[in-house]
């Protein structure tokens, strides 16, 4: 229970700083504005270490269930404890996605672009083509899981884990962000997504359902896909 | 006394290098003048860590009279230490704003906009609308103090502190800086614009004390909310 | 031959976030366009970084022909083990190619300029002046060799090894990639332009071989220079 | 003498990377060319961490006039090692300066503006005040001291010494740099001038010896006012 309870405001503090950084970069009138990509793959990189530690001596940190999904396939982690880990998460994801409308309150009716404050809460494709967008999402997710296992792996980086795992978020969002917007995380962009839907945001447009099931299923095979290679290379 | 002093120099090291980025990236014909937001984000966060390089062996460098009204709040810090403390922080923060006005002297009379002035010493709202705005400091400065119990909470952190911390506030001017300039701390606002109010600084427009207890208010109330949800949660 | 596979897979990686971010700064309608030069000499710090990470513990991580030169050059790896090691590091970077192709798929159509294509893959000259490419070839790829010597030497640096190394790419990008774009990796630039010429990549223009050697030798002799003055000066 | 040396290289190096940034970000036809004063200032930090690197573990890398001079006030450095100290880091910022005029080759006659040529070199002021130069050089290289020697004795820093004095640099950069460029170091100014005297630049400007005292007394003056104000407050 400890343990869900910590994915959940591990993945709240992920969610305040990662939607966070997105409304302070594009909400009109922020004064962020216009700061660019390079502050968004920042805003996401640092998002994700502090949510590390947050969580991190209590539930190892997952804020992911792709990740949760992934150590789960190579016996890394108990199948039973699953189901909780991603309530936790989703939970968490929704909350912070509250908090963040909040804090920027004024700045929803600043706004004028629907598609704009949409982008606060969920990713979307620079370029639909579903295929293409699914296969991006698994690039992504299998990188990412890829690289924690080295990382963990990897005595130089003891004692400096989240912040390594942050600079690994960082790099995947410059190098491989530009094409979906690396969800590569089912609860960071289903959670905000449904706050997105429920919240009363002034003037908000759809928040395209259509949409939602890529940023779900391809982190979760590209979970799968990169925990299952690193065993089977190293 | 030693801890009062270095909590007076510690957070003259914090405005120098925190009102410094600010005037270094808005005064006219500053060679860093448009460097933005980023640049503002990084420079504030690196003067939390400075200042707590300088102040940590001796104080355990609070720095913000929010973050000291936060521990004292749930026990961490005796009570009787408070007042002492808050003085040394407001008097570095007035010190270090001196030595920005004198660091920048041509700069001054380059500007032309009194706005741009103020905004070197003290925070102002990007959308004034006082509740809102109250609650944003609110929100960034419970993040600040629950984050600050999590990364001390944290073995991984070890010998990494100052960094971390430093990240930390990286991370809040860039998800969360956008409303109202991130005061998060009642010294570093309400120190500079004393200073502001006081010196004599070319063609400058008034203070603001309209708006000046917000970014008091807002990060007390904060700090403790921020310590009291962490230690319910942990 | 463990080691061989653990030069591959980390090249790849290099390759996957380094050619990445080129992609995700430079093709259309990507979300990081325009991000500019910081933005691509971060992605390619942490892509090394990252590299790092993933071979160190098995291969000492070279992930690069000109180090593995330089080093069996002082005596400091042995000659036998040279050239699986060149093998499995052109092997690597060609792999990543292959699965930046894939990730940025919608992208190659929707971009038009053919260079802006090569860019991704490969290296080319600001200004065209083969004696002075080479030689900035040469002069990154021996301070490349002269700093990781150095910080390979340093007590400091125990634990932070491969974020020192980041950092170390970061600069030689900042202040010496200017001319010719950074190659200072054979296998780098090779494996790449491999990848460049053989995949069906929409509209793509010529590879550039007549350049192709200019980010070969530069680099291994550069490579030699630094090894060999490193161990001449201290 | 193996103590000179590692002052020579380690400044070297520091110029290497500190020129060659602001060559990369203002030359013409440079790649860099337009990344700003953020890619200025990392570029400069990184410098320094990496010329600490270099000669840490040899000479304690002071790498700077105003440091060795500083040291040695409040008894931290023999005096009888200053001038040979001095010597090794106006030689070696001589030699990186050099080694960037050979690497930017190309770009010196693609750039048009002789005030650009020398900004690679040598410092200048936003707005030409001397006294006013004076002091922010003065306040720069007071800070700077001040830092060092704080970050020395706080046992957070152990191990990550040089990253947290290019951290430093960096805030510097950032915060106080606006003004006259930030030399904070006689060598690191007087040694590229000199080098910019002398080497056959492209339609070269004047070396402009009028301003050439500020950047070496503010320095030397500030650094003894920075140890002197640390011992007496600590």
């Amino acid at each position: 229970m400890a343990e869900i309870m910590a994915e959940l405001i591990g993945t709240m503090v992920l969610i305040i700083f990662g939607a966070g950084v997105v409304a302070g970069v594009t909400l009109k009138q922020s004064k962020g504005e216009g700061a660019g990509w390079i502050a968004i793959s920042v805003g996401w990189g640092f998002a994700v270490a502090l949510g590390v530690y947050v969580a991190g001596t209590v539930s190892d940190a997952h804020l992911n269930p792709a990740v949760t999904l992934g150590f789960a396939a190579i016996g890394q982690f108990p199948w039973a404890q699953v189901p909780g880990y991603i309530i936790g998460q989703l939970a968490g994801a929704f909350l912070g996605a509250v908090i963040v409308f909040l804090h920027y309150y004024p700045h929803w009716k600043a706004t004028e672009d629907a598609g704009v404050k949409l982008g606060v809460f969920a990713t979307g494709p620079a370029i639909r083509h579903l295929p293409a967008n699914f296969l991006s999402e698994l690039i992504g997710t299998a990188v990412l899981v890829f690289g924690l296992l080295a990382i963990g792996a990897n005595t130089f980086s003891e004692g400096l884990n989240p912040i390594v795992v942050g600079l690994l978020i960082i790099a995947i969002g410059l190098s491989l962000g530009g094409t979906t917007g690396y969800a590569i995380n089912p609860a960071r962009d289903l959670g905000p997504r449904l706050a997105h839907a429920l919240l009363p945001i002034n003037k908000k447009g759809p928040s395209d359902w259509a949409y939602a099931w890529v940023p779900i299923l391809g982190p979760f095979v590209g979970g799968i896909v990169g925990a299952v290679l690193y065993t089977l290379i190293f």
